[in-house]
Formats: C-alpha cells, sequence, structure tokens
C-alpha cells in the first residue's frame, strides 16, 4: 500500500497497513501535542459564517480513496478554523466539559479495542471496569454502597432513565406492559405527574416528553430569591395535584442548576418524597465533583435518601465527553423499565453478571470506562479536588471583583464554579428607571457579551435571572487559570468603556 | 512534572504537560499499531471468570495520582486479557462492529478537540461536517434528496426518535404537550400502536416501552417462510386493531434483521402506510451500507416513500462505535418532537443554522463525523463497496460449504453477509424424529457452538429460528479474509467430529 493508491483498488481489501496506521498516529499525537500545549493561539468561539464548510466542500464522496495526508491536511485548512475550542482555557461559557491528556489517552485506547460493552461476555473488562470506577467514584463523593451505577452518554439519557425507573415504579399502572394511556379494553386513566424547580435543566422536561408525560406531566416548581426550589410550594403542588385527579410520582431536584448553580435543598425535598411516596431523582451533573472536597461535601446532603443521581465527569471532571454516571439505589426498577433479552442476546453467562444494555434505551455502548479510570488514577483523588477547589477559589476572585465593582453587579451567589453577573453602571442609569432601565441593561449587557465574545480571547454565554438578561461566566477547563479571569474581567471593563464612549 | 510526582499535588493545577502526553501518545500509538497488525494473537472471546477485574483492582480511587506507564502496564497486564476482540477476524458473532485505522485516527482528533456539537455556534465544523457527510453517505446507499440526517450514537436510539416522530405526527392528540394519557380534565382515551415484524430487533420493543406506548402498543407482524413480514398479516392486524379501538401509527419495516438479515417486502409495505396514514420507519442499521452496491442497492427498494431510515455506519461500514444515522424526510416533525429551547441555550444564530441538539433526547453530543469522513474518503466509494462485497462474497462462500456438507443445513437464506446455519448430521437421526430429534439438535448446536467459541480462534453468535437453535456467523470485520472462514469451517467440522466419538 503506497500513499498515492491508499488500498483501495477493486481487488484490495482490509485495512490501511499497520505502518500506516502508525506514521500518521504519531503525526496525530504530535497535532494534539502542539494544540494541547497552546490552544490559545485559536480564538476560542469560531470566526466562521454559516455555510462556510458545506461550500468549502465537495457535494460526494470520492469515489477512489484519498491519501490520508490530504485528510489531515483538510483537518487543518478547512475544520480547525470552524472549530470553538472548548479545549481554550478562555471558554469560559455553558459548563465548560473539560478534557484532559489522561482522558484523550484513555479514548484512544478505547477507540482502537473497539469494543460493543452491551454484554459482560463482550468484553468482560468493560463491564467490571465500569463497576469499578464507578464504585471509586461513589466513595469519592460521599454517596452510600446503597447506590451502584450505570454509564450513559450524557445527562439527558441519565435523567431520562432516572424518570423511567420512577415511571416503572408506579404501583397500579403496568406502563411497561401497557403503555400509559393502557389499552382499549383497559385504559389507565392515570396520569402521572413529576416536579421540578422552574430552575431545573431542559433535559428534565425534555425527558417528560419523550417517556410520553408530556408538558402537562412536568410541573416546575417556584423557587426562592436563591433560585433553589421551595419545598413548601413543592408540598402545595402535590396536594393540589392529587385533589385534581393527577398521580404525583418523581421529583428531580438539582445541585447546581445550570443558570446559577443554586442547590436545592434535599434533605428537605428527600422527606417530603418519602412521606408522599415520590422517586427523588437528583441532578448533580455539574455539582457532583464538587463533593469530592471536603469543604463541599454539603451539597450532596440529604443525597443518600435519594433514589437515584445524575454526574457527568465529562462536565467538571476533565473526563473527555461522552460520560455521564447515573447512580441508582434501586437498580432493580431500572433494569424492569428497559430489559428486554431476545434469544440472540442470550448467553450462558445471563444472569450470573451484569449487562449494562439492560438499564437504558440503548443496546450498543462504547468502553468509556478507560478514560474514567486514567483520569482518577493520573490525578488521584487529590489531584482533582486540588483542581476542583481552585476552579471554585477563581470563581470566587472573579465574583469579589465584580461585586466590588461600581459598573457591574452580581446577580445570584455564586457557590460553586460560576459566577452570574451583569453592568449596571451609575451612568446608564440616568432618567432611567423600573422596566425602562432594566430593558436598557437587558440591551446593554446583550451587547457587552457579544463584543467581548467577538474578541476570541474568551466565550461566555447567558440565562436569564427574573426575566433579566444575565451573563454567565463557567469555570470548568483544566486550562484556565487566574490570569484568564484577569483578562476575561479586564476585556468586560473594556468593552463598557467602548460601549459608554 | 516528573514521573513519579504527576502533578498532583496540592498547589499543582492543571493537565498533564504536553511532553508528557506526546510521549505516551506515541507509546499508545505503537500499542496500537502492533496490536492492528495481529490481533489474533488474542483470542477473540476473553478467557476470563466473572469478578477477574474487580478482584484484580482497589476498592477505592488512589488518593495521590499515579505515573502514567504504571497505568499502560495494568492496562496491558489486567484490562487486555479481559477484552473480547471485536477487532480479531475470528469475530464473527453478533453483527460485528468493524472499526478502521482511518476511523480510529478520527476518534483520536475527535477525543483531543472535545467539543460538545449541541449547536452550530458550539463548533461550526461539527455540525456541518455532519451535515456534508451526511449527505455523502445518501448520495452512496441512493436514498432521495427529500431526506436529511442527524447523527446519534446507536440505533436504538435512532430507532427511538423515528417512532417518537411518528407519535408526534399522530393527529388529535397533541402527546408532546398533554402526554399520552392526557391530563385529568381532559384525557385522550386514544391507544396507539405500531407494527414491526417478529424478526425486528429488540430495540423496536424497547422504543416503545421508553416512549410509553408500552409492550402492548408494540405488535408483531407475521413473517414468511423467509423471515420477511407478511403485508397481508399487517393490513390485517391494522384492521383489527382499528375496530378494536387502537389507534395504529407507525410501521418499522427492517432491511437486513438480526436474526437472519431478512429483508422485509418495504415497497408492499411502504403502499400500505401511504393509504393508511401511518409513519414509516425503516430499520437498515445493519443492511444499509450493502445499498453502496449497485447490485445490492435493491435492499433499500421503495425506502424513497418511507419517513425516516436507520443505518449505523459503525456496523458495516468500518467506522468505530458509536455512530448511527437517522434519515428522515419530515425533520421538522422530528424536531417538535423534542426541541426545547431554554434561555442558556439561545443564540444569535439559532433559526439560521441547525442545532443538532433539537432533534433528539440528548442535549450533548460528541464530534463524532469526523471519523465518518476520514472512513468515507480513506477508502472512497469503491474501496467501501469493494470490502462490503468481499463479505457478501465470503458469506456466500461459506453458505456453499455448509449447504454441500451431509452434516449441516442452512437454516435461513443468507443475502447478506450473515450465515444461519445448523449441525444435522444423518448420524444424530438415528431412531429420532420429530419433536425428540429436534430437541436433540438444539442441544448439540448449543454444545457445537460453546465449543468452538471456547478455542478462542472464532467466536459466532446464535438465535432461534421457528423456536430452534440455529448459529449465526456474521461477517463485518474488515480483517475478515478467507482463511478465517476456512478455519471457522474446519473448526465446525472438528467439533462435531469429537461430538460424535
Amino acid at each position: 500500500m503506497t500513499e498515492t493508491d491508499p488500498s483501495n483498488s477493486k481487488d484490495t481489501f482490509g485495512d490501511m497497513s499497520p505502518d500506516e496506521f502508525r506514521r500518521h498516529g504519531h503525526r496525530i499525537v504530535d497535532w494534539i501535542a502542539d494544540y494541547l500545549a497552546n490552544p490559545e493561539r485559536f480564538p476560542v468561539l469560531a470566526q466562521v459564517e454559516p455555510g462556510f464548510l458545506k461550500e468549502a466542500l465537495p457535494d460526494h464522496a470520492p469515489e477512489i480513496g484519498e491519501p490520508f495526508e490530504r485528510l489531515l491536511a483538510d483537518f487543518d485548512r478547512l475544520i480547525v478554523p470552524g472549530i470553538t475550542h472548548w479545549n481554550q482555557p478562555g471558554f469560559l461559557a455553558y459548563f465548560a466539559t473539560s478534557g484532559s491528556a489522561p482522558g484523550i489517552l484513555g479514548e484512544m485506547l478505547s477507540a482502537a479495542l473497539n469494543v460493543n460493552a452491551m454484554m459482560w461476555r463482550t468484553s468482560p473488562s468493560a463491564t467490571e471496569l465500569e463497576e469499578v470506577t464507578l464504585t471509586w467514584l461513589r466513595k469519592l463523593i460521599g454517596l452510600s454502597g446503597d447506590f451502584s451505577g450505570v454509564i450513559y452518554d450524557t445527562a439527558s439519557i441519565s435523567t431520562l432513565c432516572a424518570i423511567a425507573a420512577a415511571r416503572e415504579n408506579v404501583k397500579d399502572v403496568a406502563v411497561r406492559e401497557r403503555g400509559l394511556a393502557g389499552t382499549p379494553d383497559h385504559p389507565n386513566n392515570i396520569f402521572l405527574r413529576m416536579y421540578a424547580s422552574e430552575q431545573s435543566h431542559s433535559s428534565v422536561e425534555r425527558a417528560g416528553i419523550t417517556l410520553g408525560i408530556g408538558q402537562a406531566g412536568v410541573r416546575k416548581i417556584e423557587t426562592d430569591s436563591e433560585f433553589r426550589m421551595d419545598p413548601k410550594a413543592l408540598v402545595h403542588a402535590i396536594y393540589e395535584d392529587r385533589a385534581a385527579g393527577w398521580t404525583p410520582f418523581c421529583v428531580v431536584a438539582t445541585t447546581g442548576t445550570t443558570s446559577t448553580t443554586s442547590v436545592d435543598p434535599v434533605p428537605a425535598i428527600a422527606e417530603i418524597c418519602e412521606s408522599e411516596g415520590l422517586w427523588l431523582h437528583v441532578d448533580a451533573a455539574y455539582g457532583g465533583p464538587a463533593a469530592i472536597l471536603p469543604e463541599k461535601r454539603w451539597i450532596l446532603n440529604g443525597c443518600d435518601r435519594a433514589d437515584s443521581l445524575v454526574i457527568n465527569p465529562h462536565k467538571w471532571m476533565f473526563v473527555p465527553v461522552d460520560l455521564s454516571i447515573l447512580y441508582c439505589r434501586r437498580m432493580d426498577v431500572l433494569r424492569n423499565a428497559f430489559s428486554i433479552l431476545p434469544e440472540y442476546l442470550r448467553s450462558k453467562t445471563s444472569g450470573e453478571v451484569q449487562n449494562f444494555m439492560d438499564y437504558g434505551p440503548q443496546l450498543g455502548r462504547r468502553l468509556r470506562a478507560i478514560k474514567l479510570w486514567f483520569v482518577m488514577r493520573y490525578f488521584g483523588a487529590e489531584g482533582l479536588a486540588s483542581r476542583i477547589r481552585e476552579h471554585i477559589r477563581l470563581a470566587s476572585e472573579f465574583a469579589s471583583w465584580v461585586d466590588q465593582s461600581p459598573d457591574f453587579e452580581l446577580t445570584a451567589p455564586a457557590p460553586l464554579s460560576t459566577v452570574c453577573f451583569r453592568a449596571n453602571p451609575a451612568s446608564s442609569r440616568d432618567g432611567l428607571n423600573g422596566e425602562e432601565l432594566e430593558n436598557h441593561l437587558d440591551r446593554l449587557n446583550e451587547q457587552l457579551m457579544e463584543q467581548v465574545n467577538r474578541t476570541g480571547r474568551i466565550f461566555v454565554s447567558h440565562t436569564k435571572l427574573n426575566g433579566r438578561f444575565t451573563i454567565r461566566l463557567a469555570i470548568g477547563n483544566i486550562r484556565t487559570a487566574e490570569p484568564h479571569l484577569r483578562e476575561a474581567w479586564d476585556l468586560f471593563n473594556e468593552a463598557l468603556e467602548q460601549i459608554r464612549s
């Protein structure tokens, strides 16, 4: 096989030769090493227009295979300019899903082995390494041994599976067998309703839609002034709904909401769920890793009383996407919600071992545990804790700059690594008040965010709090350090200055 | 950072150094190259006992980080022996999900970039490369330009999304808003039912369960003597169900069923769906890539009249897991079935561009298109076709050996790359007949399969056809060639000889 004839003649079969793989693989490793050494040479938010790539690439696949060198050249020339660099330390938008080098090395091995971790026997190491690493992490965040875990791709799926288990757990309605509506000769006439705060992630409502519960079946509970679910309002809603003919079945509490990272009062919510017989699922997708720190363990207070909890190592634990974990105290119920065993998937070991395909909507499963194992071993518990602690310290620093500035203000408490703030300069307030002032500040802050994002130096996102535009700065990238935040702060102040003049 | 102190002291932050990444990365590339050069040095089916890895690893994460060298040594020593080698050319079980070197190289870059492809702006290249590669593949398999596509992880999710779109498409029932059961003051009293052949994949029934339609809402349609859905039985079922109060809404046809790779008569089924107003989803997860061959394009006959179709490049197109594609003629309906846009995900470009997060249950999405792009470009259309064609030729060869043997028999036609067969030696038939003989053959063939799998040379799986045990040999691995099948055939004959003596 030569470079100009890459194994594509009609009577040539098989893969790229191992030697050719070795050559390109080494080149890619060097590319990645250079990239990780200095991702700041790229603008964090891609500076391209819609259609840029579709116009640059042919509209059909090549008939004859191409030399791999040409693919790599196109990757550099066409793909990289259109990448928004989540690895850039200036990536402070959404929740920065931060990879790390040991995680990338783990992904390389997973891609090479290319196993489907659906059953124990389709790769025993995959199943058992999943069990081992999930026990390790469970202990790190201080969750009790009543919980077992399973790895999914995303928190959206983890939460969907948790709610599916909650649905399966409802007495007097055989959802799995007869569906939510029941059958023509045996209608259900049971109307399921679940609860989550109005600050809960969109994946909760989306799971309700997917599972057939519908938007009407997902009731949003008011939050207090610090964006935490109000337990009194939850109780009130449950009673009101029962009286109206609903069957409450599940509550989703969040420790670390997406907009403000507020932490719902899980102990009080757990109390309610226990006395009302509702499944409690905790969305700790972002906040969970903070519980590795002794001083932050409080964020999982009460979670041992939950039925399930999602935590995303791909969010704030330096594991490349995707890797989300659902911990569950009722794995039997979770299994009943999904398990189907056709003949072609039966094996002698069925029953003796776990087959993770039984615990979710997906049959096929990548070998995701290796990257988690590498990250936990390479950094160690202390190394993970020190990095997460530093992110919290940096957020707290940034919040203090905002707080001390006459031109900016915090719009929510910042208990973790995310700061919500907005510009509210005295000069803007001249002659404006009430609604008029707020509308002006919405426009000002949106303009400010766009101006800062256009620099390519940092990338922040936004949310609305109490209906008002607020800028969100989220720290989670393993490469983000104090100088990046100082630069971010300078950029905001400079942009505000420019807008004013 | 030194090897014995991997960046884990309390005041050290950041990632593994780029130089250290480079060193380990090169070592891993060499490992992979050696592995791909000769995966046959490992037994295909892992020869370990349940618990082997859990017992070998500590029960908690290390407090202090470990040198990466130690991790790699443990990978070799502990993980590899428990791997079932899907890369082994003797892997002939399930559907061999076959990776290839260009696909692995693509995964390396995706892991390094670590973008979340949820929105256009979170990496424009990810969204546009997904659009481009899906257009390329659509043309390769001859599907009309009415179809657009989206990449998911697995066929289970692709099919779930298709059925969710079908559900969303039902008139007179606002499933998304009010759920399948409706609300206490507005019950639905509509009972959805979908149809798939009794040979359809378990993911169809599982999707029905997940989506709240329930097992009762998934009616299995009889198949003919060659395991293809009987269109007359389908029509009969639809009319029977309507009369009984059901609302038929969706049919799933399969081109390449899991047990026998039978191809449902899609043109006749499309006709029925059109006249009855039902959504037609085609499961071409395994069979779809064969349509790249002009002489096999017939397997997608009628599919242009389907509403959606799933095809898995990670099954038989040399792309590492996971990568499943849903093509859909009604992307607006698919979007309505899932889209939710909270403030923190709004962006200026919303509306002008595609945000793939809107089309499924998952918000987070890996950048999967690179590996598909690399595989299509490196092999080219002709290179892909020649490999798939060779697999079909090999299966046909194997089937002819079975057919000509006095001791074995085919148990289903083998139109693609999978052969269903069993031993049925004349010697076994002495004095046995009917049920007694069949029970004997079930035991004989199970024993035969286990004996052959124990050799570690090949790995085959099984199914039941007409209630009887049948061995399945599926070719899909890019490294599988004629000598491997000759060896497989010898192993079966030797094992039968041993059992007989």
